[in-house]
């Protein structure tokens, strides 16, 4: 069985050969500017070895498709398009939360200012749809090429009304586990479905094929965010690398929060309501009562219910796939890795 | 023979309405703010009438695709595309460079915040690119659908490359004339490009028309933006709406400008570079100074000479289609409206 490690090496040097390819005819600040964001250059635009993204949506989808033909490459224009969005979202969410780290080094927008930073995200995201256009015409007819551009386009949709929500739950004292939820989907599990079926949808026209993948992808992307709330909160922060007390620290609305805020009552309820509506960050002692009010609704068991039920509808529709190749059996890994990491 | 008004007022409901359809799914909190930047809606997004843009682009694509074909109803899909396109890039603009109004009201991020106007912004990019895909997919080949979409991106692409040398050049003091037409044509040119030459893409396969479209729009788009230039410079304030001062007073580098730095001699040179080399709003008095400078090297004249080759350029490109219709003739209209206009 392959390690996590060992699956995104394989297809880590031809995603990023296939956007450093894409960025060719970029004028020379924007392609620099970039290249810093994805961690290949630093300040001054010279070669550096720094933290990388994860590079998940683009791996998921070359699995996929290589799990349906047997091969990977044909589908790398989709998967570096993937890539670039996922980044242009990260440049734009920088700015808009006010970030001056990302993965230990100082935001783009921090180094070349907000105006500069914002046209070299939409700059990016345009790259990223025309790079959809560079998909092998004599591969694919262009009826195939049409839908793999509707359905990122939509996903694109999504995360961008994700984001609005996000935006705006710091200032709602209302929101639902629901809402949250819906929120989440847009935000996280949109692009990550696209990702899948798209890999799925250039790979095969088998739409009952297509719609297990689809399946699969909307629940795992949705476990995936919930595991990440339960980390947040409860995570080991020597495996995490960030303090434990982050989130809450933040009073970042996450599910067991907003789980523990509606199911409280009496007197400890308005306390918790009442300390969530301001965006003061949380003292210590405020921390410890969070935690405490946590606790009493057993909230990171609700959590992990959550997240079991959205698992478990996930790993039901990759079995119904029945596929039994190394592709497939390296997305059942990468599966169990998001839903079970504890960093 | 029709007036600009005529000729926008007959497609006008319909681009609109298109818009409209197209933001019916939209949650309504981004619908409204995109409502109001259209002018469609007030603050609190009850229905107002305001003033509108020049929907010049959708006007022009529709003109062409009726002029090959007789009819424009089938490109509107993509004449509110390009609307949209246009509308996303002023709402990052107006962010970008901190303008507190336009068309007479306060700029959506004025009101709504940078961080909520930042991804409307991108929210309704993202809406531009998923109307290309409402085109008719029995009325056009799915070859050409592709065509006209890659066409639309590879202007966006210039568009935010435009954006970037346009910021950047506030802070370069050595923009020759030669850079700042490129920065022109990719700014404002190359949008107006892709608005004819994808009218002109689906309604025919004619290469050598496609061509003649392609040559009058790259050079009716500098022309305009050359006049534009020297209307801010020597414009009638009455007919222009703004003061004549105004774009000198901010020290925009425009083209008479750039000629003047670098055609002026000896010490007024060095005193109009020094002039230039910061940031600092003009006084009255050094308006008086540049103007004098503006004199002495005729750059109204150089101006206009520039302007005169495009249009000419322009025209000869334009007669060179040899249709002789309705549509034809208002998009000449148009175009001699675009480069002679006062206002």
């Amino acid at each position: 069985m392959s390690t996590i490690k060992e699956i995104v090496i394989k297809y880590l040097p031809e995603i990023e050969n296939t956007i450093q390819a894409a960025l060719a005819d970029t004028p020379p600040f924007m392609r620099g500017v970039i290249s810093y964001h994805f961690g290949w250059v630093d300040q001054n635009f010279e070669p550096v070895t720094s933290e990388k993204g994860k590079v998940l949506r683009p791996t998921v989808c070359l699995l996929v498709f290589e799990a349906l033909t047997g091969n990977y490459r044909d589908a790398l224009p989709v998967a570096a398009s993937l890539e670039m969005i996922h980044n242009f979202t990260l440049l734009h969410d920088d700015i808009e939360d006010n970030d001056l780290e990302r993965r230990g080094r100082p935001t783009a927008w921090s180094i070349w200012g907000k105006p500069l930073a914002i046209n070299v995200g939409d700059f990016l995201y345009t790259l990223a749809f025309h790079q959809l256009h560079q998909l092998n015409p004599t591969r694919f007819p262009p009826e195939t090429i049409l839908a793999v551009q509707q359905l990122v386009t939509q996903a694109c949709l999504d995360l961008t009304m994700g984001q609005d929500l996000d935006l705006r739950f710091e200032q709602n004292p209302a929101v639902s586990t629901e809402m949250y939820l819906d929120m989440v989907y847009k935000k996280t599990g949109a692009l990550l479905e696209a990702s899948i079926v798209s890999g799925a949808r250039l790979g095969t026209s088998d739409e009952v094929m297509i719609n297990h993948y689809r399946e699969f992808a909307q629940n795992i992307g949705i476990a995936f965010q919930v595991r990440d709330d339960i980390l947040g909160i409860w995570g080991d922060s020597a495996e995490t690398g960030k303090s434990a007390d982050n989130d809450l620290r933040r009073k970042k609305k996450t599910l067991p929060v907003l789980f523990t805020l509606s199911h409280l009552s009496g007197q400890r309820q308005t306390q918790l309501q009442s300390l969530y509506a301001n965006s003061e960050p949380l003292s210590d002692d405020q921390i410890e009562f969070v935690r405490d009010c946590l606790e009493t609704v057993q909230a990171h068991h609700y959590a992990q219910t959550v997240a079991n039920e959205y698992i478990d509808k996930s790993f039901t529709a990759l079995d119904r796939i029945g596929l039994a190749n190394q592709a497939q059996s390296d997305l059942q890994e990468i599966a169990r890795f998001l839903v079970s990491r504890s960093r």
